[in-house]
């Protein structure tokens, strides 16, 4: 079947490396004479044609991708409440979910697609799964900004998150170092470490917890305090958003905290954890949304727009419900069903792990 | 008086100019044949002479300076708790403070000095006029990465601060632009919002909070509301740590978090208190430490260099219990005296809030 | 008189902060309910209004400058031929120039504009007082990156240019210093030298070569040697690009390339005369075009935002023929005459070169 | 046998991330209880046991190398003429080369080394392998910041080449756009294009012009206008220094520059060869040194550290001759002389130019 218009959307939190795949699809879409539809806010814009973000509904065009090659975000818009088989509605004032499946594959063929390609997470891969056993020919992109996908070997987005965060380390530096102060950075990896390990070892962190190598206390304090014998009174951690303490282990901070914990984070637990141990000032700061935007790395740049151009090669071939993967430096596909049965952790015995233990990075389990 | 040794001390919290502050005291100290004594973690080095810090109390060549131009924080150490009249020191598992100035004034003699060069805020400056006045010679190089010294036009640090907020806002754009969110961050400001007001402008925010200009929960909704009902449904937030409601408004926030104030920030507290107002997701992010780290734009490593020149020909001419200042993009001296008294607040009615007026940002007072 | 619709143009080299400029008129026009027409090319779209180049002769709307603020370059496009006087036209295969003049005051009448806001340097500014002598409606905003126009006290691109300098010197230094090389960085400067020295004093360089203080090869040679006599065997120098030797001194690169000198910087031309006298590698850079673009530094878009609202008031206030101004850190107007008359060179006795002598820069004048 | 002292010397140009391998090395052995001797300015301190460089021959401690992670360049000096076979000596004020590797062999003996870690190119591994044949010990570790060593899947240095030249081309759009120009950027690469054309696709480059793809002048004339025909009068320009024509095809620089064409970089001659053709102002840059220098990004530091790490294990497990390597993501060792032999150049029909065709660059080739 020939193609003729293709849509293309992004769902899940938005990630540095989303417009260089928009761009590229667009490009090399175009240049095979496709139309190209933008669906605006992920699935918002096929579940409901009357919805009117910024972003809009529309036709893409190759002005439209001028500049954003450099730009973080998505200029489709995305959202975390994209699921049309539990899809949030606001009904008497009260939050409920309905299945609105139905309307979208049918606005899908309204539309008038030929083809979709869908950008994003896990999350996104199981919506994309579900639309194809539906019938809707669908090519995925992986999008995970914590690099868990083990479907392929990377992911854009990710390389701009660890630059920002060793950033961070490299500014918290200073101010531990003159003021000799434990300084606590926490970074994104609710389930995986990836982010909080690189950043650990390109920022000179002396501590990294994750959530693959749950932590204690007391190697902690142990290795703070052996840096101050040492002549280094101030230490570097970072903590990913899901480090946790070994089963049983409650601290300090769980009991002083113990009503409100939601509204703290791993590295502040942490901190209210180390305080009473130690005759050092302890801080900590939370890296949150800064993680997520900013002019994609050219890393990034780049992998998004081998992505985008292998995603219309893949809709060219009809490679429908497979996903977009890099193996070993080339690009390939994947059936999305793969994508998304598999997420990829630190591997504890790695070498990544094993190389920052070497250059005596501690990871509280020892 | 010959002068052959000074010392140099840097205290209260650090602040990227400082070392470019002592690197310009050792050259220029060099050049006239002084030798330049490092003075440890603020007042610590004066106070013990035994005490160690891997800063160390140590004569300053010129070879140590190589290379610290572009460096935050000090080389000499820091310190928050440094006043020899109020010295922090445990005794019986207590803190208690004790007046140990006499020794300091003492250390002083001991150690040869034939005057000090004390970089420092309100605070050290208040030191350095009480040393003064037991016949201490020494010159003060004002340091406030607050921008808050009505006595100088601008301070070291402060640009350095505002284009680190100002990244961070770039960043926060692309999230919220792409998820139609309202974004919060919290920048230094406890008194002076100085930094809020530059990076608001600088960073393209629609709201800026600052402790000059109460604010209420009210202007803000509407600001938002207003914002997506003309096509934009996000807004930028900037929040000073010193924010503060008008008199009298108590928001949802202060009733939520009635028990635990202190561990919640100003820009969480505006978080929670806008939510209920809107259907927009509303997220913050403190940007807390970065701020006073990293290598010191070019600005501020002119402007170190300068003070620091300045200070050496200072303690030349024999103006001491004067501090350097800048005025009018020329190098000057004042009392220190002065320097203490008055603190530089934003202007409600000057040209800066006008001018960010004018482009739309809302303080929340109207 | 009400003003209903306003012109506005970007004229000479691009600088970062002029779209700041356009965008806080464009924001403060429209709270005024004035109509915006951005005049293309600088005067070419005044001259021809048949004329298309992508930026288009066009009314621009609040939409239009949304997240222009951190974008360096102009959207209205800009210009270094732009005279009317002396308007470059092809004919007959020669360049030749012609009197425009009439045309573009006609066009300005035909356009309906109440009044013009020329952002612009010397050569635009001597063109907007042309226009006022025959009636047109002008308002003033200094645009120079070598902030050399001394009706003001700054202009805006000059902190992001000198930013832009200090980053690559830190570069530059890595190299310098692992190879035992003496590195040559040449920033724009041809008749004020502003830039290399600012960059100079934040980059660590050891060598400042000005148009305003002329050099001899004989010191130069001798610092670098005394430098790796004292264990330093590298040098840094920064050459503006109107560097020169002083009057009939010619140095060994001079005969060299006698035949093509238009070819050869002032780098090239410094390196060239070095290498003979120094058993060292020489190597040099041009900065180029990098110091132009880039997003502007956070000073840069405050001092924009700042000129086009106060540009807008001017108008408001009907104060034609002047021009904007920051005086002692207040923005004041001055009448456009005199911003044409008087150049802002550096002051070879003032406190600048001063400290940079004081750290141990030379010039090549001793 | 026992390891208890070994060497480490880096050779080559310098390359962001040298000090990340110099760190992990001597941390790693520390770790062991081994001593680490620094030799000197590549093979120089080998050499000549009397060369004293600021670098020195000296024992680098783990205090020696904090805060080293994020510096660029080497703390260990490094040369381009080190080749003791080959060895540049000056002899009656003319340059000759003289064999010398007799007395460097015998001063890694009286050095007391067990073995030696040799950090460098392609060159210093023909030297390693020379030393491994005379017995000394020996563990390589790639660096190329070119990324043209075909026995390690990636160096370190090459994505902080790549992030440089992407930065100056973000910059070059702005000048580029506003002016209606041809921007050319001229980045390292003799006989591999690969940092060009990853610059080319992080940078939004229309045309790339590298060593593995000889171009003609015509294809770029064709290109350039028809952008500008499609309403883009500017366009963007990656030149390799290695860039060439087709055989056979001299262009006007050529002719014009005929007397002195080493003083003429590849992107000169593409402006001279260009600018007849075109009715647009044409400008080159060459970014040269920057390249070299600056904080190695995230991705450099984490795989300098790893081989840094690697060679330390090589050494300990005895693997002499051989040099680590990256493969797949995982850290290997390969014989040192399979290094040697082949080298990385761009594919033409690989995957990255195919990708780079797609998003409409040209090479020139058609």
């Amino acid at each position: 079947m020939a193609i003729k218009r293709i849509g293309v959307m992004t769902g899940g939190g938005d990630c540095p490396g989303l417009n260089p795949v928009i761009r590229a699809i667009v490009l090399a879409a175009h240049a095979r004479g496709w139309e190209v539809l933008g669906i605006e806010d992920a699935t918002h814009g096929l579940i409901d044609l009357d919805y009117r973000s910024p972003h809009g509904n529309r036709t893409i065009t190759v002005r439209d991708v001028v500049g954003i090659l450099q730009r973080g975000g998505t200029i489709l818009g995305t959202s975390n409440k994209s699921d049309p088989w539990n899809f949030v509605v606001e009904k008497d004032g009260e939050e409920t979910t309905i299945d609105v499946s139905a309307t979208a594959v049918e606005n899908y063929h309204k539309l008038g697609l030929d083809a979709l390609i869908s950008i994003g997470g896990d999350g996104s891969m199981k919506i994309a799964q579900k639309f194809c056993d539906l019938g809707l020919k669908i090519v995925g992109v992986p999008k995970t900004i914590d690099q868990d996908v083990a479907a392929t070997d990377t992911t854009f987005g990710f390389q701009t998150a660890v630059q920002c965060a060793t950033d961070a380390l490299d500014r918290l530096h200073d101010t531990a170092e003159s003021h000799d102060r434990v300084m606590l950075l926490e970074v994104m990896g609710r389930d995986a470490g990836h982010i909080a390990l690189h950043a650990a070892l390109a920022g000179d962190a002396h501590i990294c917890l994750i959530p693959e190598i749950p932590y204690r206390v007391a190697p902690l304090v142990e290795k703070i305090k052996s840096r101050k014998a040492n002549g280094h009174p101030y230490s570097i951690v970072v903590v990913a958003e899901g480090a946790r303490t070994v089963a049983g282990e409650a601290t300090y901070a769980d009991k002083v905290i113990g009503e409100m914990p939601k509204l703290f984070g791993a590295a502040q637990k942490v901190c209210l954890a180390l305080e009473p141990h130690l005759k050092l000032d302890v801080r900590s700061t939370t890296l949150g949304y800064l993680q997520r935007g900013g002019s994609p790395v050219q890393f990034d740049r780049i992998l998004g727009t081998r992505y985008g151009v292998a995603a219309v090669e893949a809709v060219e071939a009809g490679k429908f419900g497979r996903m977009v993967s890099l193996r070993n430096h080339e690009i390939t596909t994947v059936p999305i069903a793969d994508a998304i049965e598999r997420q990829r952790l630190v591997e504890p015995q790695g070498q990544l792990v094993h190389a920052a233990r070497s250059v005596g990075i501690s990871f509280g389990d020892e």
